[in-house]
């Protein structure tokens, strides 16, 4: 089933008791990240929803008062396995609200809890429209259009279909930036990964995910607004600080501090969503993008990064090895 | 003006135009922290209201298209002079939002643009109730009750005057582990700082403000159901983890991040705010105070780690010292 009948389906449920009014998006780290520019389109641009972003175990110990028939909850787990966000979406199922999963596998815990199950491709070569985050992004437009209708939303669908091309074009052309980058920094015990507004869980998720989780670095994201309010205390020329310039609205508050880090820092890592050609897709959706676009760049610099370390991305020393 | 007051001052101006809709919370970094416990109260027990919460900067570059004549908009700025959050309280009046501030200093700018100014106590020996996180509270409990009748409201407002007490209680029996901890971790260049639920922002507020801002120390704060979905994987016997256990909800969150940390890590500062005695506010409500509990015990650990360092904690080499 396409999306557009997935939730004119679940509006025509959902009429004869009120309609939806509130959208829930729940999964955890990496996926809980996917889930955000989704959230945040739906969030900055409905005027009646309610909108929830949370991960999963937060979600099933505090279960907001607003959630029930009415809502639609959104779910998102790699393997379909994550025990917290397969009790979410049993929850969803339970409460009577609309189910949607997404996942990589059909066959997994998950999708048996979803009323709508949505797979998506994985890699570094495939379409991006078939991506888990565009996914959720398509789901957030098509809710946000047949609920209030949406002014952008061809001109959003239309920027799906250029932003494949659009993306890898700027991964190419960053190819030597990041293995300058792996080179310089393969030493390094602490990086500082920061973004705002679309980007903000990009920067969070190259830092959980990949730095923390992957490559056992110390890091943290940092909101490029929040910097100048504590954070920015700790800048000195011997910090790396990877930033993530977005583009589109926040880019000023990106630019800002990209202004401070020039004068007080020395180990910047600049990733310029305007210099790298996000614009392509189309000016007014543009910044929509943003998490996609650096989380595709941000790849190469997670590949070279792991070469030069000779630490493989896929090494645990937890994960998949001991019970927790 | 008293916050009931207010309150219903506003729903009364709403009401012709068709009530108040949204609450939007905005602030920077310690502050937009102290907003927090407010904005979970609200996001998890209202069943109608729309809330954002949202670091000033990024607000007035994004302004969600839900805030208008019907939003409350609380701000809030210690000395009142932040150039952002002065901003969204001028932005709020002009849209005709009615603009809430809390501030320390009655004649700064954010009071200039107030329809409501609260002013709040500050400092370690003050009554908890005029604290700016206890008035942001009850600014949030006026609003779901006066909207939706909040059924643990008087619960709320007897706990509130029992909390103080109970905190400063805490504190006090903390203050030879604060000692120890001060002593012990002097010269870590790093510690992580892990909350969930109500505590979620009591982690951030003291890995930023404290840890980051008043003594240059790396951090970040670590949701606690987060960590294993990324995060975890940095944990070794070397590496310092503050750890708040909350009272109620997502306790269970944080229990099982320590279960984990008991196995594989060694430096771990455990704040449990059962074990201090939390609970004395009444059991019902409790777990609303795990923000302003956990940061009244961790001023105590500020103190002495900035006294074993010989780093006073109002020193700084950026703020009120170099443009930004």
């Amino acid at each position: 089933m396409d999306i557009k009948t997935i939730i004119s389906d679940i509006f025509k449920e959902k009429a004869p008791i009120g309609g939806v009014d509130s959208v829930v998006f729940a999964a955890c780290g990496g996926s809980f990240s996917t889930l955000f520019p989704a959230k945040y389109l739906l969030e900055t641009k409905s005027k009646e929803l309610k909108i929830g972003h949370y991960s999963s175990n937060e979600f099933l110990h505090t279960m907001p008062s607003y959630v029930g028939k009415n809502s639609i909850i959104i779910t998102i787990s790699h393997k379909g396995e994550t025990p917290e966000t397969v009790q979410v979406a049993k929850k969803a199922q339970e409460i009577g609200a609309a189910s949607i999963v997404l996942t990589f596998d059909g066959k997994s815990a998950l999708a048996g809890y979803g009323d709508y199950v949505l797979l998506y491709q994985w890699g570094e070569t495939i379409d991006q429209n078939e991506s888990n985050v565009i996914i959720a992004m398509k789901l957030a437009a098509e809710i946000l259009n047949q609920k209030e209708h949406w002014i952008l939303y061809d001109t959003f669908l239309h920027a799906c279909a250029l932003f494949t091309d659009v993306a890898y074009l700027a991964r190419t052309a960053s190819k030597e930036r990041a293995a300058e980058f792996a080179k310089t920094y393969k030493k390094e015990p602490l990086m500082y990964v920061m973004g705002s507004g679309f980007a903000t869980y990009a920067a969070y998720s190259f830092a959980i995910c990949i730095l923390m989780e992957m490559q056992w670095i110390h890091s943290s994201s940092i909101h490029s607004g929040e910097y100048f309010h504590g954070p920015f205390e700790i800048t000195d020329p011997e910090v790396p600080f990877i930033l993530l310039k977005s583009y589109g609205s926040t880019r000023p508050l990106d630019e800002r501090a990209h202004t401070f880090l020039k004068k007080y820092g020395k180990k910047i890592i600049l990733l310029d969503a305007e210099e790298l050609g996000l614009g392509n897709v189309g000016e007014e959706v543009a910044e929509l993008f943003n998490h996609m676009f650096f989380t595709v760049v941000l790849r190469e610099y997670a590949n070279q990064l792991a070469k030069e370390r000779n630490h493989p991305l896929s090494e645990r020393r937890y994960m998949w090895k001991v019970e927790y």
